[in-house]
């Protein structure tokens, strides 16, 4: 009997085995029941939404036509997998996605042995199910592998390196190729406007069909719409619409047992089934709360501050106003990384370059060879994709690319693959580079314009969420390149004297405690760069010395510090305060913050902690006596 | 006049201005001369050598149809650009290539403006060019860009982030697809499975033809060789002979002011013109020597010691003969990583993927998944490429994946593109990652086995070139994790006390400095997780602590030292010495560790410089009260 009040037979799936012994007739009603109860759900709690209004049909036609878990799914991202979570023994739980102990926010080993890979970046998901089907031929066992991936993933290169190696293996594995014309944003690139020529060839509507495909020169490939997959060695099938569930389902038991690498390309609607989120998919990918009925948001307070994303994004409209030379990049984050209105403003000098980091940074690069000011914003996770590049491409060359690093340290609850972490670690280490993180609004623009002047690459790493409030100067100046600043200095000269070296958003929990302390404070505001004459001044002054970052305390700034310290022959006491070395989970962020001991009461908790241990009176009394 | 004995021709030639001004008709005698030049040349000092054989026409083609070095000529991963470099004023220099202070051994922007973008790792070159042609637009030049690259680097991810992006905005650019079948070792990949069935279709005899392609489902598409690069929104012209000059230049007059993104297929041989390299192009791909006339080596010398790369090799083979569960992974690296004979022992459970580390870690993460112990042997400067996937794939998921990354540290000839510099740095602050370094082959084997016992994900990172030539242990014994040693105890008690904390391959110069300063060593074999014990040890008995590694000095191993030491409280000074924090040019491994000071004397050199600073006396005397 249906464990939920209005839900007939969505109650009665507790495990796709339950799902397996439905009626088939029932399928349809039971979608329905699927979606109301997402909207119902996540129009109280919030979560991704639009995503997973789009693979209802899907998820409920893999789980039929699969044996899972002994059939492998693997779900790219993972934000479109609420559906499966729902059928896989998580419904009742949804309510709790992305909060602190609550669901994840994407796929999870840990969490289920229906979440096959663990997600959160894109793009990975051919390669992990290729691993999973070579495995199944090494092994010899018989099971089948799918991948779903959407097209926004599909323009992430490493998906490419997978199909090329996937087809050459002749491994047995599906593709489902979730085409709903839409990223974050709308989707972009050749494959796109492939895609949507294609749709209108074949007199489909295609789901979000405001953007007519342009003309092109030669239209004979469309002849062959599926070449390109084809070429890598998968057989194509489709275009299939995904939510028209018997052909969907039809299609999938033909496909199940084909052999070697399947491609089938659906036809999907992002938000479909809630007009408002399918008249504007990206207004509604990721809500915190809507009317589940009208589909309204609840009026915005007003912020107290602006966002460091916005404070952002107005500073580049202004640069690019008074320089022709600045162009701005995104991998598929126009309205994430705060460039809605430059690109509106500034189309000619805008390049969304799709899900794309490698490609981004090595753009910028070559723009940059030509004179150009690239300004290029990526999220601190995300740059992990463009490591190489950075290194490779900008850093060994020298060329004055400006890395607007949002999402730098905790972000919340994207949880542990979205933590923009370990930046300051892998940043620091290369050569040429400048590395700058602000304190508030104010700074931030004024390293932003630091970055823009300098015939170096330069990263300025902020964090989610809004500014202090500060006044913000109308014209930033740019600050002396790696010179740092004290912010409070001691009032009394209590004893053991302390010092707080803090980076970034840490600047300001800083000041909070220090108030407590009686202790000085330096915005240190460069990484890289240090400032070995602030660092040691404070080291002459003070009895103990505290960094604090929201960055992995391993390699972090701190970790700068002391290497700075002990260069100079300066043997002052340090305690390097960051973040833990283990994967932080989801939650909120001044919940995670607090966890990690990076809020104002973990910080003075850890510094009244080491104060009191014995070295520092010795420290303390040798240096009175010199 | 020309300027060499014997070369006519290619004497006259200092400056591709010169070249244009040339008799069409001599072009082919001139080909002739280069690739004599090259030959006798690179048979006597060595460098790259097979793959410049099969560019020597069309580097003159494309000299000689656009504008350079207005028109811009992108190179991808340069080992291919001699050719270019001899028609671009560097004839002359060409023998002091890959040597200290000579020619760089890719293209190098500070070396020539013809080199528009520096290269050396693969698949950058339509990214880089996109950007070229991107701010021609922006700053409405004319000026025509031209990517050139190989079928191996097409293999990486990037090239088709930057296909699909060019492709969409229809810039104005040409891609030549140079297809030699080739990458360092056989290409792999289904891409290349298309081109060769291609090549079997139209009669044309495949470069290195003893491949057969396999027979496909469908071949439809070979009616539309092209049709993934349409998809991408290129025109596809070719395939065409890429030593045929006169089609060559006629298809690039023709190219050449298109409008919109052009891809040119042309097939080349890897060996060109050289017997010898044409029937083995692995074999000459990269070169020390060789008779000119017959393309005989110079009988090896029997190595004192095996190379780490040969005890990887070996161990792989005899883990994967114990285990079924072992299986290796290669990006495109089989010779360099020394798979050749596990490939052959094992090719159900071996994996070339192709240039392609994204997927290379990905895949054994998803190996891993599914019970496999994948050993994932990547060079630690490709590794960059892959290192979103080791964070977000592989340790985030905690899945033991073994990396086995080559070439750590300073790499020697091929210069700052490829030294493995930052690994530590960028690894050390991964959580749920063991990150080892052996001292020699038997601590390699160790550590290998060690990696493979572990039920998380782990790193043994080793330099190029040969061990110790220490005896090895038959059955490699796991370490214990986390666990230092010994190397040497002090004899006398010269004060101050100094301790070395080595890591990896610097344990062996660390020893030799001990020797004379009758220093304590350690050999610290664990970079992560630290012996926290051992060097607590060692602070308490030491008057200075020196840290030394052949990785990056910021945030590396020592600066993991630095951490430990001050969280436990402990004062004591620390010396720390690394690489320098600027990119290390090339010259011989040696030339680049004693530059760096990395070698016995430079070490010892610091070491006494650091103990005649005053505070040593005084920890040394405050240490003798306590």
């Amino acid at each position: 009997m249906s464990d939920i009040p209005g839900y007939a037979l969505l109650g009665l799936i507790r495990t796709p085995d339950e799902l397996r012994k439905m009626a088939v007739e029932d399928l349809p009603a039971l979608a329905v029941e699927m979606r109301r109860y997402l909207i119902e759900t996540l129009g109280r709690v919030g979560g991704h939404f639009a995503a997973n209004l789009g693979t209802v049909e899907l998820s409920l036609a893999l789980h039929w036509c699969f044996d899972t878990p002994r059939d492998r799914i693997v779900w790219d991202v993972g934000h479109q997998a609420y559906p499966h979570k729902m059928l896989t023994g998580r419904r009742e739980r949804l309510e709790t996605i992305r909060r602190l102990g609550g669901l994840a926010p994407f796929c999870l080993r840990a969490e289920s042995e229906y979440d096959t890979f663990g997600v959160g970046h894109s793009s990975t998901s051919i390669s992990a199910a290729a691993g999973m089907a070579a495995a199944a031929r090494v092994k010899q066992e018989q099971r089948r592998v799918v991948a779903v991936i959407g097209d926004g993933g599909m323009t992430g290169g490493m998906a490419f390196e997978a199909l090329n190696h996937a087809g050459h293996l002749k491994l047995d594995m599906l593709v489902i190729y979730n085409d709903n014309d839409m990223s974050i944003s709308e989707n972009v690139g050749a494959l796109r406007d492939h895609s949507a020529r294609l749709m209108k060839k074949l007199g489909i509507t295609a789901p979000h069909a405001a953007r007519e495909p342009q003309a092109e020169h030669n239209e004979a490939h469309l002849d062959h719409p599926g070449a390109m997959f084809e070429t890598f060695g998968f057989r194509y099938s489709g275009p299939v619409d995904g939510h028209d569930l018997p052909a969907l389902m039809a299609k999938l038991d033909e496909l199940k047992n084909a052999k070697g690498p399947q491609l089938l390309h659906l036809i999907t609607t992002k938000g479909k089934g809630f007009e408002p989120a399918e008249a504007d998919p990206i207004g509604y990918h990721g809500i915190t709360q809507f009317d589940p009925v009208t589909g309204a948001f609840p009026a915005k307070k007003p912020a107290a501050a602006p966002s460091y994303t916005q404070v952002f994004g107005q500073w580049l409209c202004q640069a690019a106003e008074r320089d022709p030379a600045v162009v701005g990049i995104t991998p598929a984050m126009r309205e994430g990384s705060g460039l809605v209105e430059f690109s509106q403003r500034f189309p000619e000098r805008y390049f969304d370059v799709g899900i794309a980091e490698q490609h981004a940074v090595t753009l910028a690069a070559g723009l940059a060879c030509e004179g150009l000011k690239p300004v290029c914003a990526i999220y601190s996770t995300f740059l992990q994709r463009g490591y190489d590049q950075l290194i490779h491409d900008v850093a060994i060359q020298n060329l004055p690319v400006l890395f607007a690093l949002d999402r730098g340290g905790l972000v919340g609850a994207d949880g542990a693959t979205h933590h923009g972490a370990f930046d300051l670690s892998y940043l620091r280490c290369i050569p040429n580079l400048v590395v700058m993180a602000p304190s508030d609004e104010n700074e931030c623009r004024r390293m932003l314009s630091t970055g823009l002047s300098l015939s170096q690459p330069s990263a300025v790493r902020y964090p989610r969420g809004n500014g202090t409030g500060v006044a913000c100067e109308a014209e930033p100046k740019p600050l002396s390149l790696g010179k740092g600043r004290i912010v409070r200095e001691a009032h009394g000269r209590r004893r053991p004297r302390v010092a707080i070296l803090a980076f970034g958003a840490m600047v300001h929990p800083a000041l909070e405690a220090a108030e407590i302390l009686d202790a000085v404070v330096a915005d240190m505001r460069f990484v890289k760069p240090l400032d070995a004459e602030l660092i040691l001044q404070l080291a002459n002054d003070n009895d103990l010395l505290v960094t604090v970052e929201d960055n992995a305390r391993i390699g972090g700034a701190g970790s700068g510090v002391n290497e700075v310290l002990l260069a100079q022959h300066q043997s002052v006491p340090v305690l390097n305060l960051g973040l833990p070395d283990q994967f932080v989970e989801h939650g909120t962020r001044e919940e995670l913050l607090a966890q990690c001991g990076l809020d104002t009461a973990g910080i003075l908790r850890a510094i009244q902690r080491r104060l009191r241990s014995r070295d520092l009176d010795e420290t303390a009394r040798s240096k009175r006596g010199t």
